[in-house]
Order: C-alpha cells, then structure tokens, then sequence
C-alpha cells in the first residue's frame, strides 16, 4: 500500500500518510516564537489545520495527540488555546509531558496523527 | 471510516478506535498519587485493562507503550509492576524516557495503541 | 487481525507488525555506548535498518520517527547521521525532543512506525 508524503524536505516530511491515517511530524511555532504559549499554541493548532486540510481531513478526525510542553508551567496556556480550538464532540486522545524542545524560544510541540 | 471515542470529555477522550486500532490517552495514577511508582504503575494498568475491556481488547492486543517516567530513578520498580502485569506471550513494542508530568505527584505516564 | 511479534522477550519486543504496520520498540546503541552522539545515532539507524529488513520492510516505507535525544545539544550530530541515512525521496514524519532516557551513556532513542 503506498505511502503520501507531504512538504517533504530531504529530511522529513511533514505529513506521511498510509492506509487511511495521518502520521504528523511535531509541529511547532513559527511565527510566535516571541510569544507566549498560549499564542505558540494557537499557531501550532492552526498549522494542523492547514496540514489537515491539505489531505482532505479535519480536526474532528484527529485520533490522538501528543504535546510536549517545554516547561509544565505553561499547561493552563496550552489547554486555553486547545479548548478554544480542538471539536469539543470529536476530541482526541491526549499525552502531555515536559521536554526541551530544539529550539529554546519554543513552548510547545505538537504531534498528532489523524484519519484520513 | 467512522472513528468511536471513548470516555470523551470536551478536551480530551481516553481512547480513539479506528479501523482496528485503539490510540490511548497518556494514562496516569488516581488514587495512589502518594504512593510509590510501584503502585502507581500497577493502577495505571489496571486502567489500561479496564480501557481495554471497554472496547473490546486485551493486554495480549497491544501493539505499543511510550512510557513516561518522572523520574528514571524508578525504572526498576515501573519494571516490577509491568513484568507481573504483561502478557509474556504477548508483550507490546515499549520505550521509556524519563519527563516531568502534569502533576507533580504523578511518578509515571503510560501511552499504548491496541489492536481491537 | 492476528499480530506479529519480532524479538519477543519476557517483557517486550522489538517489533509489533498489524494490518500493515510496524511499531517498533525504541532503539538504542548497543556497542556505541562510549562514543559521541553521531556514532550511536548512526548504530541506531543501522538497528532499525535490520529490523526493517527482518519484517520484508524498508527505511523508505518508514511512517514517523520520535527521536529523544539526551541532550539537545547533540541535535546537529543527529541530524547528520540522520541525513546520511534517511532515504531523501521517501522521509518520514519525525519529531525530536530530549529526554533522559534508561542508561545514561545513552544519547539518543528512535521509535519509529513503518508500512510492511
């Protein structure tokens, strides 16, 4: 069964997807690196969004999460953003622990994967 | 293809079933958050068999466990509980790397995908 | 929908393979644990090449990569074993984050999923 490949660079992709389920890269702020998490947060969510519609699907079809939070501190912000924005009748399993993430100015990284 | 979620709240589900597959929510203690990681695994499994159950799976379907540790300084008695808990016929891929959870008295965080 | 299991052990295997899909267990050096980052990174891909190989799969059928690296500071010598090794026209989905991880002269782990 063959596999898409999505914004693939020589050294990831950012979506691969096989047999009907989205495997995501951890997404991560681009444009808010200067701000808060819960704004890091908004913008990660938004870059699902944007990658879930790119392969014809949708938050709602999200199947599970797994957030990393640079620092526990910033759960209250995270979970601001994400209740704001994730299908309240169609939520996602969920993990959240603590991890430096690769770049410093980061407070949040997301990865999901999604049916497709 | 239709996605079931079980134990849904408005952030969250416990576990997402898709096509023959169960994406699990990071599974933590509830009642033995003051004691040792010991009793904390083994709740965490008896919670992950009740999931389990709930959908129609066993511990000799998982496919997979990330798990968390707060601190790695428990990894022998994480291996305790699980050892006496696996299906030894059976046992699911696993990795495990040490990551501060969401609340502080938390000692372990178990995430697991299962065949259903 | 039986599943397969590669390098069983009492207390987990390598490799889980359901409809289609490989979960593999983190990888970690094995004879490397002395050297630098990039030495053991590239023991780890070499491991995962192998057990690929067992289940008739290939790195270029591979879905997601989680890698954790002890210390972030050992994200460019990595990268650069990763881009050596990684098929350029087919990369998977990855996210990388650090975390302690079981023994201590480890420096980096590798869970991947994969197509068979």
């Amino acid at each position: 069964m063959s596999i898409r490949r999505i914004q693939a660079s020589a050294r990831f992709c950012e979506v691969s997807v096989h047999n009907g389920v989205a495997y995501f890269a951890g997404q991560v702020p681009e444009t808010t690196v200067a701000q808060n998490a819960y704004a890091q947060t908004k913008e990660v969510l938004e870059l699902i969004d944007n990658l879930l519609a790119e392969i014809g699907s949708h938050k709602s079809r999200i199947l599970n999460a797994q957030i990393f939070l640079a620092n526990m501190q910033d759960y209250a912000e995270l979970n601001q953003a994400w209740d704001e924005w994730v299908d309240r009748a169609n939520p996602p399993s969920r993990a959240t622990v603590e991890a430096k993430l690769a770049d410093p100015r980061w407070k949040v990284e997301i990865v999901i994967s999604a049916a497709v």
